[in-house]
């Protein structure tokens, strides 16, 4: 049951999340403020000042990662977790886990202002480096505070510029304690933009998020032979970009028919010698295959290789294929799947229940607490660009729901 | 008729065709030797020496293409020309061009040991730039002095460094006088490597060429949408890489099924944003189609246009189609056909009528001379390429073809 009329104030929240997109600029309304970079402490030292103005308890661990702390009427009680982050992508919007913090610290700040307090404690934290484009890979500050990379590892990653994490975060002032990393917890929540097109396209208010789906990574190597465009008969070619476009056909076609959920994508690819009257001699492409079932995709993954060198050597070409990278599927508490639906409901707000297509804190805290997600619509299923949008109207209900689902939680 | 055992030197050309090879030479055998390099300027010293060796009369016109003359009984007769050229692409084989030259090279050297005087006089070519991997467009000098190309068109083509043609050739040394461009010709041959795989394929000696394939280049933009590939399901998307495969097979089937001879080929293909987890939102790539009759290449190609345009709507994605470059397909000579042909014949070899699918300095030569070429076998069909190789053999009986060829035409 909803506690009566407690809502967020969106005007305050909205003047946040645009004081946010001051930092790190750009022309067309998005932002770039990678981790650990001058701007993302100039945010961060705004975000503490926020923080402080409503009275939480500030700290900061060796990762990076910002808490702030609002007691509970059990102080020793499992706290309720909520976050995200609040770095961007190189072109980034402003949605991006901006929300999810901003979105938390105005949760914070209407439970102060009905003046409740929650059984357990609430604490919102701000992880370092979810995006991973300066540091590789993404989730580094959320998978060190769940052990689920080494510190040493996460410390030695290096940018382009050859710059570690360790030197950085300490070049900005955030180098905090290992005794700040939370200990013990109730429960972690995320409110975060969908990044994809469903909920707009389905016309719903809110996505509650199932988990985050397994992904394959494959690199692919073709290699034909690069002719003269002019004196080499079709018949007689091994055109390797050919070949390719043959198993970009296959793939889709295998995926898309045979699993619903199953995605497939090429997303990078160069071919050599690349010249406008050379038979193209040698492809390179990227396979990236995600299901939100591990052995599903596993599965799909064996069918695509078979399909691959099946194609390949009736072609009478060469293929080379490489797993890259591979990350298992995330299932999230149905406890809190419940929780976040029933609230949504509560609120009249239409939802569904889905799988997160892309990585998020979330996914490393899920292997050390009950973990959930809500989404809000991205519209035209844009982020990672400038364009990225969320009408006000959306960002309200989903952190309407963010703030009765903590309220319930905090209080169970 | 042939004149009694009138026969080239092989073991003289192989050594000239070797002392080329060591100008601009590359690690595996190959050759970069650039128009109007200090190698190019390093090759045509030595090549004069060599045409003054057996006593040519040496000039140079204003596009420093680069003639050597022996005498006929009848001086005032038009001259048989023959030719090719000297300078080769950044990693070119030791034949392209250079096989034409030097073996035209070895038929005058024949000739004078056999003291042989032809009625018409003989005069051996090396053409400027054929290649146009320095300066584009390329067979800059053949056109030049066919007035296919205008002096100031010429002169004015830059290198990537912004160097242009006309500086360079001063700079080497070979800016030659307009007075020194060949004024009537009694018709031109050219020995070339087929820089295919047909010859070999078909356990064939000789190639006579009976023309140039015509050629059109479109550059194709397809814009579809960019978009994560993990949020994103299949039914959703407008994979701009996925329409491209679709018209790169269906391009393939098309000319494939419907006109043995003509070619089609996406040699240069780029995608964006090209990031392994990014649907790609849009691809430009490049089409060259051949055939060697315009009106059937125009059909094709009008043919190719409207498949891609249908494929684009069906699959609701923008696509852009901008002709960047069109060739009309050359018709050599019949008379030096059958002249060439009945040689080769009389001298045992086995022969076959074929297209040339690449461009040659011919190509011009023939818009204001009877003209006609002959093939020897490219091993593997590789050219432009360190690889390229052609047998001694091989090269034997192409320069004994022309030695004998031009032997009739000389005193015709």
């Amino acid at each position: 049951m909803l506690e009566q009329g407690l809502m967020i104030n969106t005007s305050r929240l909205m003047k946040t999340i645009n004081e946010s997109a001051n930092i790190g600029k750009l022309s067309r309304g998005g932002i770039c403020r990678l981790a650990l970079t001058d701007e993302d402490k100039e945010m961060r030292d705004l975000y503490i000042q926020w923080l402080e103005n409503i009275g939480l308890q500030v700290s900061i661990d060796d990762f990076g990662n910002i808490y702030g702390r609002k007691e509970g009427k059990n102080p020793d009680a499992a706290p309720v977790l909520i976050g995200s982050h609040l770095d961007t992508q190189p072109e980034g919007g402003r949605y991006d886990g901006i929300l999810g913090v901003l979105a938390g610290l105005e949760v914070l700040t209407a439970l102060n202002e009905s003046g409740v307090t929650t059984d357990r404690p609430i604490v919102l934290i701000n992880f370092t480096n979810e995006e991973g484009s300066r540091f590789e890979p993404p989730i580094l500050g959320a998978g060190g505070l769940a052990g689920h990379f080494d510190k040493e590892f996460v410390y030695s990653r290096t940018d382009r510029e050859g710059k570690t994490f360790l030197n950085e975060l300490k070049r900005i002032g955030y180098h905090g304690s290992e005794g700040n990393r939370i200990q013990n917890s109730h429960c972690y929540l995320e409110l975060h933009i969908e990044q994809g097109p469903v909920l707009e396209h389905k016309g719903l208010d809110i996505g509650v998020v199932t988990g985050i789906q397994g992904m394959d990574w494959l690199e692919v190597k073709i290699t034909g032979q690069s002719d003269h465009a002019g004196p080499t008969p079709m018949s007689m070619r091994k055109d390797a970009l050919y070949v390719t476009s043959k198993i970009i056909q296959l793939l889709q076609d295998t995926v898309v028919s045979q699993n619903e959920e199953a995605t497939v994508t090429i997303g990078r690819l160069a071919i050599k010698p690349n010249s406008i009257n050379c038979v193209p001699g040698e492809v390179i492409f990227s396979v990236d295959v995600r299901h939100s079932d591990d052995s599903v995709k596993e599965q799909l993954c064996q069918t695509i290789i078979e399909k691959m060198s099946i194609t390949a050597a009736a072609e009478k070409v060469s293929i080379e294929i490489n797993k890259i990278w591979e990350t298992s599927a995330s299932r999230f508490s149905e406890e809190l799947i419940d929780v976040i639906s029933e609230t949504s409901d509560e609120l009249g707000y239409t939802s569904k229940k889905m799988i997160s297509g892309a990585g998020h804190d979330s996914k490393y805290m899920n292997e050390i607490t009950p973990t959930a997600m809500i989404f809000v619509p991205s519209v035209d299923g844009k982020s990672h660009c400038q364009e990225e949008f969320t009408s006000e109207e959306a960002i309200e209900k989903g952190a309407n729901v963010l703030l009765n689902t903590v309220y319930k939680l905090a209080n169970a």
